[in-house]
C-alpha cells in the first residue's frame, strides 16, 4: 500500500478524554475514530490488525477441529426466558423491538442460540463431540465506556461452544481449548497469565481467565512468583492462617463505645489495629439470615460466600432485620450470644486471639473475644479477598497482586443450557443424556488494545510481527530525489512479488514527519532510503522495537530483511 | 474436512414454509437453520460460501484501490436527523435504546457515518479521491421476511463509499465500481443484468442495479433483446407513442354513467376498451394539487412523477380535496374544464383520439374527448410503467419483461451527505468545495441465495467452482472396504497437501445416502471410489453440473482433476 493513497489520519495529540496508552495511540496512529461514547470505526490499519488476530484464532481453532459458523445478532427474548438469563444485569444487554412488537436481544453471547441450533440436530453419541465458534460483533450496554476498544459498547468477539458426551470428554475439550488460547495470545505477542476464575453469569463449573498483564488493566489477579499459582481476585485462595497459641487468652470484657459504628471509629477510640477486630456482617442468603465474620481489615468476598451458601441471591440485611436478629442497631453486631442464625467465619478469624467485636447492644463492644470459648461458628471457610502478602495456597510463598486486562475466558458450562434449552443424545446403551457443554471467548478488539498496551514506547506502537498491519515500512526520506524514488519503487514491487506486506511512505512531506509517523504507527521493520546512501546503493534496515539498525547494500536487502524478521520474537510485551 | 466430523445436517424434505428453490435447498443441504422469522444461523458450509464471495469482493475492491474499514452497527440518531433520513420508511430501520435513554439506529446503511468519519479528516484535494468499503451484518425491520436469506431481517452486506473532487472524477469512480461489480458477480457464477434504477432513499442522481435473473425474483426488469437496453420497472422508458391521425375526431358528448366509478365499471357499461379511456387522478404534490392523466389500462409510476414534479412528498388526494378541485365526487374526474390546478398527461394519452373521461359531475362521463381541442395539459411526459410489448426507447424493438433478484446497486450520491453531514475540501485554487460521493452495495448473503437460485437441479445445488464450499468431494462408496478406504485416505492427504479443498465423505452409511447427499450439497467435482474399480486401481471423476464422468487410474487422478476443474466455467446460471 502507498501511504499517499491510504487512509492513515495520524494526529499529534490525542483528545484529553483518552485515558490509556492504547486508547491514545490508537487515535493518534489513525487506527480508530470515535463515533459516539463506546462506539468506534475501525480504520483500515486497525482492521488489518483485527483480521490478523482473527486469522490466528481461525488457525488455532482449525487445529482443534472446531468449525466456524455465524449466528444471528438478533435473538428472540423467548430463548433467554428459557435459560433464565433475560434479566441478567451482568450481561448488560441491549434490546430492540421490531414493528410487530417482538422483542429481541442484541446477543452479548450465544449459549442459548447454539444450544437451540445444535440441540435439534444431535441425535446420538456418534454425533459428538462437536465444537463450534464464530467471530462476531457483540454489544454491551456499558454505562461508562472507557479506554477506547477496551470497554466499548460494540466490539468484536470470538465465541466458541463445545458439546461432549460426558465430563471426561468435556474436560479434554476444555484443556485443548485452554491450550489453543495460550497459543493464540502468544502468537498475538501478548504476555498473558491464565488464572482460575468464577463462572458468573455463564453458570457451570470450572473457568479460567486469560489476563494480559498491564498496569492500567481493570482486572486484579493474585500471582505466586515461586510456583506460578494464579487466580483472579474473586476466586483466589490463600494458605490457611496458623492459629497462634502464644498469646494469653484474657477475660471477656464489655466496653462502652458510644456512637462507634465502624472499624475506623473503633481503631481511633480503642487504639486497636483493625486486624485484631472481628467484623460481624448480617446477610440475607435466599430466605435465610446469616452472620458473616471476617477480619476487621478485610472485605467479604461475596462470590466465595455465594458459592459456599449455594443460594443464588445474597444481599446485606437491612437495619430492621439486623435489629430483629441481634437486638441492636447496625454497627454493634457480634458473634457472642447470637442465636437463631447460622454463623459463618472466615478462616482468618480463627487466628485472632482476644479480638474486639460488637456486643449486640447499642453503644457497646466486647474485648478479648475468643473463638471456641465465647462463640462457635457453624462454618469456618475462606470467604474474604486474598491480597498481596497472603501466602500461596500451593507453596506458601507470599502472593503478589497485579493488574491486567481480561482478553479471554473459558468455561465448563455443565448441563445448564443443554437442560434449559435442550441438547440431548442417546448414549451407547440407548439412554437419553444431556450434552456437557463448554464455552470459550476472546475479546478480539480488546486483544488489539491489550497488544498495544504491552507493546509501545513513548514514540508510538511497536507491533509484534504476527499482528502488524504491515510487516515492512519502506521510507524514502525525500521522495523527490529520483535515485531514492527509483530504488524505493523497485523495492516496493519486489516486496509485493515476494508476498511481503509493505507500506510505502511515498508522501511528499518532510523526513521528520515521516520518521515520527513511522514510530507512531509502529511497523516492526523500517527500511530507510536516504539520498546520500542511496546514491551509493545503500540503505538502512531498522527494527522498531530495539532501534537496532544495519546499513546494507540495496541488492542484499532481501536476505538481511529475512534475517531481521526471523530475529523478531513473536512475543513482545512486559514480563 | 471429514464429513463424519463436519456439521452438515442434511434433510430429505424442506419445511413447507420454504417457498423458493434456494431457500429449500439451503435448509435441505444443511447450510442454514432458522432461529426466528427472517433470522438464520449460517452453518459451516454456508459460511464457507459467504467467505468465498467476500474474498472475491475484497479482491476486486483492492484492484479499485478501495480500502476496507469497519464502522459501528449502532449509530446515534442525531446523525440521521442531520441527513433527514431518520423516519425513512423505505429503510425500515430497527432501533435500540441504551439505559441512559439514548436512541440508536441499527445501521441499515452507512452514508451518514462514513461522511462523518471521512469528512473530519479530508482537508485538501490532495486527500482525494478516497474509496472505502466494509463487509458487515445489516438489519432491516422486514414486515414479511421471505425466501430464506433473500429477504431477511439480518443479513451480510458489502457497502462502499467514494469521495471525489468533482463530477467528472466521481463518474470515473462510478464506472470503475460498476465494472468491479460486473466482475464480482461473474466470478460468483451469477448471470446478472445491469439496469438503470432510481436512487430512492439514497438521494443523488445516477444509479444502476445488478439483477440476477430468476423466475422467483421480486424485481421486474424491462429488457430489449435487440440492443440490450435494460432498466428496472420504476425507471424504464419507452419510445414515444406515435399519435395516429387516421381516426376521425368526433363531437364531444356527455353521457350518463350512474355509479360507474372505475375503468372496469365503464368497460362493462360502455363496451369501450380501457386503452380508449383517460384516467384522471388527483394528487397532492407537496403543497400543490395536480391532475394526472394516464391511459385507462396503465398505472401512474409515482417514481417518475415524483422526479418530474420535484416535490419529495406525493400522495393521492382525499375525497374532500377532489370535490373541491373538480366539483364532483371520486370516480368522475376529467380534464375538460378543470381549472386552478396543473394538468400532467402521460405521453400515451396524447395518442388516444375520442377518449372517454370523467365529466367532473356526479354520474356523468364524456365521450370523444380530444387533447388539444377539449383540454390542454400543462405538461406531457412519461409517467407510467413500461410493460412487455412497449417499444425500446433506444432501438424501437418490442421490450420484454423479466424477473430477477437485486444483488447489487451503485449510486452517484452527489453532495447530499457531504452537505448535510459535512465533507468538504480546499480545491487547487484554495476554494472550499463539497465532496461528490458515491455509494455501492452488494447483498452478500442474498448473492449466495441467488447463486443457488441460478445453479441447481431437481437433486440439489450445483456450486460454481469459485464459490463452492469445497472444490472436490471424495466419496468412497463403502468405507469398510479396506482398499477403498486406504485409497481415499491417501488421496485425502494428497489433495490437502496440494491445497485442494476437499470434503471427504468418510461416513459409514449406505452408498445411496452418500450419492443423494453429494448431489444435494453440490460440490462441483466428485471422485467416487467403488470397491470393484478400486481393487484394480481405478476411480471415477464426475462433474456435478453435467454428470459427465470419466474412469481413470488412481495415480492419474491429479492431472484429470485439474483438467476437469479448468473445464468448469466459473459462470454457470441461466442465460
Amino acid at each position: 500500500m502507498r501511504w499517499s493513497q491510504a487512509f492513515i489520519p495520524t494526529i499529534k495529540e490525542a483528545p484529553v478524554d483518552a485515558e490509556s496508552s492504547s486508547h491514545k495511540l490508537m487515535l493518534r496512529a489513525g487506527l480508530i475514530r470515535r463515533l459516539s461514547s463506546g462506539l468506534y470505526t475501525y480504520l483500515p490499519l486497525c482492521l488489518r490488525v483485527i483480521r490478523k488476530v482473527e486469522d490466528i484464532i481461525r488457525d488455532e481453532m482449525t487445529r482443534c477441529e472446531a468449525e466456524e459458523l455465524l449466528m444471528p445478532i438478533l435473538q428472540p427474548e423467548e430463548l433467554w426466558e428459557k435459560s433464565g438469563r433475560l434479566n441478567s444485569k451482568e450481561l448488560a444487554m441491549l434490546t430492540a423491538e421490531d414493528r410487530t412488537g417482538r422483542q429481541f436481544v442484541l446477543g452479548p453471547t450465544h449459549e442459548e442460540v447454539i444450544t437451540d441450533v445444535v440441540g435439534r440436530e444431535i441425535r446420538s453419541y456418534r454425533d459428538l463431540p462437536k465444537n463450534f465458534y464464530q467471530i462476531q460483533t457483540k454489544f454491551r450496554d456499558e454505562l461508562r465506556p472507557r479506554f477506547g476498544l477496551m470497554r466499548a459498547k460494540e466490539f468484536v468477539m470470538k465465541d466458541g461452544y463445545s458439546f461432549d458426551v460426558d465430563e471426561q470428554s468435556a474436560k479434554k475439550t476444555y484443556m485443548m481449548m485452554e491450550g489453543a488460547y495460550r497459543n493464540i495470545f502468544s502468537r498475538c505477542g501478548l504476555n498473558t497469565q491464565v488464572v482460575e476464575a468464577d463462572s458468573g453469569a455463564m453458570g457451570g463449573g470450572m473457568s479460567h481467565e486469560f489476563i494480559a498483564l498491564a498496569d492500567m488493566g481493570e482486572e486484579r489477579i493474585i500471582w505466586c512468583r515461586k510456583c506460578g499459582y494464579s487466580a483472579n481476585l474473586e476466586t483466589s485462595l490463600r494458605r490457611k492462617v496458623k492459629v497462634s497459641s502464644a498469646e494469653k487468652v484474657l477475660d471477656l470484657e464489655i466496653i462502652d463505645t458510644p456512637g462507634m459504628k465502624t472499624i475506623q471509629d473503633l481503631t481511633g477510640f480503642l487504639g486497636v489495629e483493625p486486624s485484631r477486630m472481628v467484623k460481624t456482617l448480617i446477610y440475607e442468603s435466599g430466605s435465610e439470615v446469616i452472620a458473616v465474620l471476617v477480619d476487621g481489615d478485610r472485605g467479604v468476598n461475596e462470590t466465595k460466600l455465594r458459592k459456599l451458601t449455594g443460594a443464588g441471591e445474597l444481599k446485606m440485611a437491612d437495619e430492621e432485620t439486623i435489629r430483629k436478629v441481634t437486638g441492636s442497631p447496625l454497627g454493634f453486631s457480634g458473634p457472642v450470644g447470637l442465636k437463631g442464625l447460622k454463623i459463618i467465619a472466615d478462616e482468618g478469624v480463627t487466628a485472632i486471639a482476644n479480638s474486639v467485636t460488637g456486643a449486640n447492644e447499642k453503644d457497646k463492644h466486647m474485648k478479648n473475644v475468643n473463638i471456641g470459648r465465647d462463640y462457635s461458628p457453624d462454618i469456618v471457610a475462606d470467604i474474604t479477598f486474598v491480597r498481596e502478602g497472603d501466602l500461596c495456597p500451593e507453596c506458601g510463598e507470599a502472593l503478589e497482586e497485579r493488574n491486567g486486562i481480561e482478553v479471554g475466558q473459558v468455561f465448563n458450562l455443565g448441563t445448564k443450557y443443554s437442560e434449559s434449552i435442550g441438547a440431548n443424545f442417546l448414549d451407547k446403551s440407548g439412554q437419553e443424556k444431556l450434552c456437557i457443554m463448554g464455552c470459550y471467548g476472546i475479546g478480539v478488539t480488546r486483544t488489539v488494545s491489550a497488544i498495544i498496551e504491552q507493546n509501545h514506547d513513548e514514540n508510538g506502537i511497536i507491533w509484534p510481527l504476527g499482528v502488524s498491519p504491515y510487516q515492512v515500512l519502506l521510507l524514502p526520506v525525500n521522495i523527490n530525489d529520483s535515485v531514492s524514488r527509483n530504488l524505493a519503487e523497485r523495492l516496493y514491487n519486489q516486496f509485493q512479488e515476494k508476498g511481503i506486506e509493505v507500506l510505502f511512505d511515498d508522501r511528499d512531506v518532510r523526513g521528520g514527519v515521516k520518521f515520527n509517523d513511522a514510530d507512531l504507527v509502529g511497523i516492526p521493520v523500517r527500511i530507510t532510503i536516504g539520498p546520500e546512501k542511496a546514491s551509493s546503493g545503500m540503505l538502512e534496515i531498522r527494527e522498531r522495537k530495539t532501534g537496532k539498525e544495519v546499513t546494507v547494500r540495496a541488492d542484499e536487502v532481501m536476505s538481511n530483511l529475512n534475517k531481521m524478521m526471523r530475529g523478531i520474537s513473536p512475543v513482545g510485551g512486559i514480563s
